[in-house]
């Protein structure tokens, strides 16, 4: 049966820390045994579930949301930032950083109803596909994982995505490419209005940043959302490291692991230099503070669903 | 068997409006099915859930809270708002309003991480009683309601907790008392801060407001924590209206239910009148928003559970 498990997952020891944690949180009478109700596993998205390469989905989305404003407003494809995002101006924007992009999106994406929002993001997940890797951004998520969720979820995990990415253009897809409904999903977000329209009450999105889901925050945002500390966490980048170390703080067992983008020839290789979430200090202390580190190539047999197209990035 | 269903709601309008809305829903094929990931209900906790006379139970937390800290520093017991509290002087409570209580509350409960917090509320709620009613505030609460959240939860409904209560106080007993995990709870609440203690990650409380949830901002917490409208809901005061209006807004079967406490012999009669939590649009609009008002003298067989002592209030 035990073979039958995570089957994208090769034989080694991040599968075995996987399965012995499992084994030993789920025996009852046994003296790591925690209760399904304290069973919290927490996901970073970008880099950990699917691939950010080369920027977050999110970033994407942007750009098209941008493009389809400047039909209305030709001008703005010759202002900054706008132009940057237009031209896919890579430097521009790693140069904006994390928290500039994520304001950009503030900015850009507010101002209207939540249910519009939806709309706007399930349309555009309905077509827009990666342009190296050729799927649907919806298909660009790691098999590994999607059965890593379903495993957890099968011994009473709840499963949680805890990202420095929107939070509503997550819960647009997340159901479907992860089965993590609405309500489990943890993000960047903007504030929200009530406001009666024309006699109906809707929540608008506002321009103003509510939380940057990153880094500190993370840990903060479980502790409101959630209001347990997750027995298992998984990230990919120093905005995890906070939410991996909140995890490993707790009492009993722990499991923190760090995915390790070393596969250049399935993904794409990187770690320090991605200035929109590098990894340094949660690799370089990643054994002082007990964290696993999984090395996607040696780890996964498999990168993206067999339904997505896997081929060499193209660059 | 339709007579098992919800024992201590009497037959009626209230109980037909409950049973009738739940079948209607949950009958697939039917043109008002809502799937099971959509069932989402979200309860008001103080006065609609449990006994909120003479004041909310987050008070006599606070009175002992200060009393406590009393004890270190014998000075504040001479000292306003603080003597008000220690004395229990109900005009002085009332004048601060609840946004001045929930400000004080954040005052003096803060500064310690949520794991000592939650441990200091649990201890507070296994003895503190209900100085009128006689019974554990944990156990003031309302058995119909106990009911209709089994049931609720029986027919794939989520239930929630959307309280302008400190999130951290109602989680502490949530589980226990309702059947609500933790991350159903959302409520008022503190900023909480990511620090590392002792080589240790705790989140600790700090002295500003994260979010005041009344009124508006109980849909705009919705909004946040769940990220789906919910189905029906439930509330008793003016404070629950944003809620109960953003909920029949949706498109489809809807239910929006307000409690009107008008029993003075088994609990306590008041709308108007009360400074801390009053109910007036809510009742005066109820009809034209299409909110149905239960009356809790005609609806309910029985008010408290059988273990709790139900007597008359003494004042």
């Amino acid at each position: 049966m035990a073979d039958r498990l995570l089957p994208s997952w090769n034989e080694g020891p991040a599968r075995s820390a996987i399965l012995d944690f499992v084994a030993r949180v789920t025996m009852e009478g046994g003296s790591d045994y925690v209760p399904p109700s304290e069973r919290i596993a927490t996901f970073d998205n970008d880099g950990t579930l699917w691939c950010e390469q080369p920027f977050q989905t999110q970033i994407f989305f942007l750009i098209d949301r941008i493009r389809e404003l400047a039909v209305h407003d030709p001008s703005i494809k010759e202002r900054q930032p706008f132009k940057a995002f237009i031209e896919r101006d890579h430097t521009a924007l790693h140069a904006l950083g994390k928290q500039g992009v994520m304001e950009l999106f503030a900015a850009t994406h507010t101002g209207m109803s939540e249910d519009e929002f939806d709309h706007l993001a399930r349309t555009w997940f309905a077509s827009a596909k990666h342009p190296q890797l050729g799927c649907l951004f919806k298909q660009c998520i790691y098999q590994p994982q999607i059965e890593l969720l379903q495993y957890l979820r099968s011994n009473n995990f709840k499963t949680y995505i805890v990202s420095g990415g929107g939070i509503d253009l997550i819960r647009a897809f997340s159901e479907e490419a992860y089965g993590i409904p609405r309500e489990q999903v943890i993000g960047s977000s903007a504030k929200l209005r009530f406001e009666i329209q024309n006699g109906r009450a809707v929540l608008t999105k506002i321009g103003e940043l509510n939380s940057f889901d990153d880094r500190e925050v993370k840990p903060a945002n479980i502790g409101l959302h959630i209001g347990r500390r997750p027995i298992l966490a998984f990230g990919n980048s120093d905005g995890d490291l906070a939410m991996l170390r909140y995890t490993l703080a707790g009492s009993g067992p722990r499991l923190a692991l760090l995915l390790h983008h070393d596969d250049g020839e399935r993904e794409f290789a990187y770690d320090r230099e991605f200035r929109l979430s590098p990894l340094v200090e949660a690799l370089d202390k990643a054994d002082e503070y007990g964290i696993t580190v999984i090395g996607m190539k040696e780890a996964w047999k498999a990168v993206f669903p067999s339904a997505a197209t896997e081929k060499r990035p193209s660059s």
